[in-house]
């Protein structure tokens, strides 16, 4: 079969492809990550990029604009190569997993060590568990043995047992892998060895190390969301967070959101790409933390993950097909432990993995990882909990009873599925203020040369948009306002948030009417859940005491705007509380404490769920949201007051 | 490097070996097992084989008697191929390994079906636990699952522990293997299902299969002796016996005993090879039984072993050095359950293997299984326990306490050591008489020419030769007897019991006075043993109610004759009971009933054990026993009075 050579520029990435493979196919080899919303379906139109050289076929442009036909885009995914190729990939087309390079790293544990990380702080609600006695699902056990002699020759395993259980008071399971090398490693090591101990189910014997002098043991917690991974390093004999990294997804290269993942783990080794994918994000945040702050691999015994349904799926390699199709039954709720080699992880081969056990197809890991780590389910309180990420999550609850839902927000408020979307990151946009001549004035991240628009940027923007009447209610873009940042582009009305010339990119930033369409769906769906959930349990929303709002991004959200755009109800602001990304909180929680491992199994037993897709109530609801803020206006009375900005 | 061709008659078996191979060796790869007690070190000289043709060089003739000189025979391990050659392997020199042929095994079937098989049969003590109930070790279940429909959607895991909890009553472990492919095996299967549970630690799912219909589970008990094995197909479902099969253990190639093998697993490879030979038994035995009875290798869910301490690394490949050195400790008497196929036996992949636990390195799972089957430990009387192997193991005790220790009787008793030894297969004599002209009367295993002498025809062979006079009470021959069976060879006195032409094989059956001392010193070892276990509980052999004889041969054992020589103490015959493989009784017990493998722990826990390898008080009982039948005669004074014959 003939080959042909690509370059994808301006790396310069290489890549041999046969005769006929698609583009983005050819780009993923290259290790060239593309957005996709679609899956490689052609459906979607992000996968641009332009051909500099080459010989190719392209399917279709419907989904190119005049402009970027005449500069030779073509759609990656329907592009199939006939030929050597050299190809340009745009900024705008690219996702962006960032990686800390070797010499980055002492650089950013010096930043992180100093509190200056980008990422978000630890949820503010998790403080109340400090009360926990520390009791990590790894524990290492350094054991002198008393050598054998023919008054005491019991046997080796014996011996070893016995000692665990003078120290410890209880006797672990040891398997044969363990009992094979024991005898000449107890013998080598001169009857002093390092035990490590599991807690996950019964007490188990993981490793057996040789030494008895300076013990360290440390443990990953991690939140698989849709459209961002996190992973915090933690320090299990001190119960001390090291570092957290937060990556995008790299899954989002076969689809933006679950639905379109779980079709695509039923193509051919799509499975085993999606779980490629994960596991990749995974190894790369621990390879970056344990680089940055001197930790050894070996030294990693444990891995806490929490995710929602269809995440967890994929990452143990589970079939999700039959999430998709009614009755929408996940393979299991409750998953065992396995070891993190098993799932391509590579830390120490006999490190375990372990998720936090979730409620349903649309009630996750992540959502039992919030409401343990949020802490309400042990208090008298009536608390909401939402966290605002593509799957919207939302709770309510208290000591008592428990109810939860998944709203399909889409990937928006996390910078994928809208036109200059992006992480919150280094030269992220995370605040707008508009002027009266429409004019914005940005707040991005680190101060940095613009590069594109966060959620709370997002956020911000619409509720300004709004206020300063660069839109209407309905989402709507007055072109007749008299300013050259409102105009019409390939017969859509757009705002420019920075000229090419103020940002930190080689084209311009904008909020398109097809992006506030996206974030309305958003934040619409997020708030009819809400309302949804309230009135099941025959609530009015002023019997919440609190609402706490959990996400990655969550701790830069300005609540008033918030509740100018409708995505949050309007109630006394000082019922909110951020607390950060609350699934990674959770998920560190058990890693540490024993008592917030039966407290989340307890959760998800004990937490109702509620079927949002199939529900009329809640049909009708998010139509009535799809307005900013809302149908009912009546509901919003203490938010933005509208000016009208000059014509 | 130069390769030579050897052809092995009469079978004509050809291997290509490296120039510098030794014979021995080259046998092995050629699948010709050759009897070597030591191991392939030039010691015993038990591998002689005659060179027909071809270049070789020979290192040492000691071992060798003038004639086998002059008819070239070699010793094979002290044998360097230099080139082609041919070789002739006597019937003497020949490992036993006998296996059934296809075509053999409807007959073999039917004779086992009929009663007729060769084999021991069940031991007797076994008996007294009909009363238990049945509940085997893994128990398929078929299970109908409704279908989940959007009032019923939990996750198809918790769906199918749902439904099993209805029927079981618990719910048992469901690890990740299973849960990836529960999926579509639920609904490929109409949510008809046959689930496998294991009942080894906490109840566990091991496999789950389509289908509802017929269900068929079967499980093998095993007794691994250091000389021979034997497996037994059980239907786990009806708690019947389908077959018993026993083979010559296949390390013997290596060394006839567990201290010679335990050498040899410190060499390169060799607790891999002696590993692989366990494995190849127990596989030829399952091979055979299964296709006898026209049993699925994917039916057969389980295996329940027992064996001596060092049987039982080997088998799990477990280094057994420490076993030999001072204070000879084992890696572990409890071990854990693992997968067969790990162990390289070939059935149903997820089928586990079990093993009963042993109490020190002299004491192993053998003798747990022998208590356990013969139930002595939970009855009044004081109850003794022999068991006559190449470890000859003795348990005494009560519902109260138990005593046990192991001697290394050696295995003249099981055919192996001695010249003319065999199993107890067909045409073994299994029974003498000898007349006042010295003619001995043989008996037989099915009345076939003799071909060897098994354990019991020692015995009696022993017995007879002392009563008749043809040896003395020291074991030596009296060569002055008037009887062409009489002689001397190569400077050493021998008795024939059967001259070549009366003979199934090719040469006279012997006995000579080294293989009297080795059997002198099998049955002192035996005998020195239970004398001190009694002494250490300070009682006297009348306090005996019960000795029970264990061993695969156990049964055809005349107890007269065995008092006669010696073997066993002379109390009155009514107390005797013969039990048979007492070792393969407890691990089916374990196979089939939860309350013994409850017992089992609860025999390995309380059992104590007596070292005799370092006892004073062993070494002079011992070297009191060395006569016919003691040096104490008074203790004998029931047994066989001596009768001159004719000079």
């Amino acid at each position: 079969m003939k080959k042909c050579k690509i370059v994808f520029k301006p790396e310069g990435k290489k890549v041999e492809v046969a005769h006929g493979t698609d583009l983005l196919t050819a780009a993923i080899s290259a290790g060239v990550y593309l957005t996709s919303n679609c899956g490689g379906e052609g459906v979607c139109g992000r996968c641009k990029v332009i051909v500099k050289k080459g010989k190719y076929a392209f399917e279709s442009n419907a989904r190119l604009s005049d402009d970027e036909i005449k500069k030779k885009y073509v759609i990656a995914c329907l592009t199939t190569v006939m030929g050597d190729m050299e190809v340009f990939v745009p900024q705008a087309s690219k996702l962006h997993f960032e990686r800390l390079k070797n010499k980055d790293a002492a650089k950013f544990a010096k930043k992180v060590l100093s509190g200056k990380t980008e990422e978000a702080p630890e949820g503010k609600a998790a403080g109340s568990k400090k009360n926990l006695k520390l009791s990590s699902l790894t524990r290492k056990i350094g054991i002198n043995l008393p050598q054998p002699d023919l008054n005491d020759k019991i046997s080796d395993a014996d011996r070893l047992l016995r000692e665990i259980n003078k120290v410890c008071g209880f006797t672990p399971v040891l398997e044969i892998s363990h009992i094979r090398k024991l005898g000449r490693l107890l013998r080598s090591s001169d009857w002093a060895v390092i035990v490590t101990i599991a807690f996950a189910d019964t007490p188990e014997i993981t490793n057996i190390e040789p030494g008895n002098s300076s013990i360290r043991n440390f443990g990953f917690a991690f939140d698989i969301g849709t459209t961002t991974i996190s992973g915090q390093l933690v320090d299990l004999d001190k119960g001390t967070v090291l570092g957290t990294r937060t990556l995008y997804n790299k899954q989002l290269t076969f689809g933006d959101d679950v639905i379109t993942r779980i079709i695509f783990a039923g193509e051919k080794n799509g499975l085993k790409k999606l779980h490629a994918a994960a596991a990749e994000n995974i190894n790369t945040i621990i390879e970056d933390l344990t680089g940055a702050f001197g930790v050894s691999l070996s030294d990693v015994t444990v891995l806490s993950v929490a995710g929602n349904t269809t995440m967890m799926h994929l990452l143990y390699k589970i079939d999700p097909e039959y999430i998709r199709r009614e009755p929408y039954t996940p393979a299991a709720n409750f998953l065992p432990t396995v070891k993190a080699k098993d799932l391509g992880i590579e830390i120490n081969p006999r490190a375990i993995l372990v998720s936090l056990p979730g409620v349903s197809t649309y009630v996750g890991g992540d959502i039992t990882a919030g409401v343990l780590s949020s802490g309400f389910y042990s208090e008298k309180p009536v608390t909401l909990i939402v966290d605002i990420g593509t799957n919207g999550e939302i709770a309510l609850g208290n000591e008592e009873w428990i109810i939860a839902a998944s709203a399909s927000a889409g990937p928006a408020f996390e910078g994928t599925g809208v036109a200059c979307g992006m992480r919150a990151a280094t030269g992220a946009i995370e605040d707008v203020t508009i002027s009266p001549d429409f004019e914005p004035v940005l707040k991005t991240i680190k101060g940095a040369k613009p590069r594109g628009i966060c959620g709370s940027g997002y956020i911000a923007l619409l509720g300004e948009m709004f206020r300063s009447g660069v839109m209407d209610r309905s989402g709507k873009i007055d072109i007749s306002r008299k300013t050259k940042r409102i105009r019409k582009k390939d017969g859509e009305a757009e705002y420019v948030i920075a000229f090419k010339e103020e940002s930190g990119v080689e084209y311009d930033i904008v909020i398109k009417e097809s992006d506030i369409d996206n974030l309305k769906r958003s934040k619409g769906a997020i708030y009819s859940a809400i309302m949804v959930l309230l009135k099941k349990v025959g609530m009015d929303i002023s019997a919440i005491s609190r609402i706490y709002i959990a996400g990655g991004f969550g701790n830069f959200i300005d609540i008033d705007k918030a509740v100018c755009i409708g995505l949050l109800p309007d109630i006394p602001r000082q019922k909110y509380l951020f607390i950060g990304n609350s699934s990674l909180a959770g998920a560190r929680e058990a890693l540490l404490y024993e008592r917030s491992r039966a407290d989340a199994a307890e959760i998800a037993r004990k937490m109702t769920y509620m079927e949002l897709s199939l529900d009329n109530m809640y049909s009708d609801e998010y139509v009535a949201s799809l307005f900013f803020p809302h149908t009912d206006i009546a509901k919003f009375s203490g938010s933005c007051g509208k000016k009208e900005g000059r014509k």
